[in-house]
């Protein structure tokens, strides 16, 4: 048994788990910060960083369930691989990893961060470790990637109803066609005309999907919230 | 704070920490076993990781002093860097992480293991994950390496006295090679002449370096060890 602590938490527009992108790098357009906790707010930490384009995080999963095997959704949720040949959440000791692009650092009136692209973290995550990316040693580009490389994303054609890109503010846009272009919707729950809802940069964006199209029909601030 | 705990522990040759190399895959023919903990003896907790090349392992620094700075050894050891801007071992959590090549998996007289190569972590290393290597999230072969990048490894020419190739088994030849190619010694003690050495696979492997030639001119098997 070894304790273990946060050292630092980050701050992304994914305020519910629904929505994900289930994977680093899908959404590459997202942006987040990663704020240092107290003990390590000083600049020093990070001296060097800044030549690295990519950099991993291990961080916290907030599941509690604990299996020898999981169903990937990736293979529709109906089919059990092991735990260990998967990257499910559903593991000992809730470890994710997760390499994502080093943007900026800085300090702002919350502290020392980092911003960086492309995170598939929920807001508010506890950052375990912050190592970077060694691509001598970290890039397997010919890899096999097993069950996983054998099924390609799903992807869908991404509108908004014109009404809808008036509410929302531009510089979302493209992060949130990404997010919503590879297909949040659960892997055992495709429900042609069917009502969905992510939240995402603090609106609940609305929508359907019908024959491979993702159709954007409200986006509603959270504090105006009338479903949940 | 939360509590992690050992899944599996690593079988190497590296029985001192001395002469293990620095990052993962440098000794590419480097063997290793990791044997899993009794509650995951279950063959089931690795269905579908034969289709992947590489697994990650997340496993214990044995270290204890922890550092805001430390001082890379591919950088002489001598110019400091921040913590989060190096893949040391004194750092917050002591998490390691290594992308190792998936050889093969099976079940003996210990139990479940899978058998891996280029792993950089010393005998009886606990690991605290395994997961599998994704090349569409986790490859980025033309990442900026930072200053990690920017120093080539220092590689010796390996040479052997005629005698000791007569004591070593001939299948550690060429993971030793590996291991002496890129030069074992500490950055901060790279004296000529002086006699250096490190363990592997059973034996005490001794060597000097001059003129960049490293010449291995014993080797004792641990029974008969004299020098400490």
């Amino acid at each position: 048994m070894a304790e273990i602590r946060p050292v630092a938490h980050i701050k992304t527009g994914f305020s519910e788990k629904f929505g994900i992108p289930r994977q680093s790098n899908i959404a590459h357009a997202t942006t987040a910060k990663i704020y240092f906790e107290k003990e390590f707010k000083d600049p020093q930490v990070i001296k060097g960083l800044e030549g690295f384009d990519y950099i991993w995080l291990l961080w916290h999963f907030d599941e509690e369930v604990e299996k020898l095997t999981v169903a990937p959704p990736k293979l529709g949720g109906k089919k059990h691989m092991g735990i260990f040949a998967t990257r499910s959440p559903l593991r000992p000791n809730h470890i994710g990893l997760s390499s994502v692009r080093l943007l900026s650092s800085g300090v702002d009136e919350v502290g020392l961060y980092l911003e960086v692209g492309g995170a598939d973290l929920m807001d508010g995550t506890a950052i375990y470790d912050i190592k970077p990316y060694l691509p001598y040693t970290d890039a397997h580009p010919n890899a096999r990637g097993g069950y996983a490389g054998e099924v390609l994303f799903e992807t869908l054609v991404v509108k908004y109803d014109p009404s809808v890109l008036d509410k929302l503010p531009k510089e979302i846009i493209v992060p949130l066609t990404q997010v919503l272009h590879v297909d949040p919707r659960p892997a055992y729950k495709k429900d042609s005309d069917e009502m969905y809802a992510i939240a995402y940069e603090g609106f609940d964006i609305h929508f359907t999907v019908s024959d491979g199209v993702l159709r954007v029909v409200d986006a509603i601030p959270y504090g105006e919230r009338k479903i949940k």
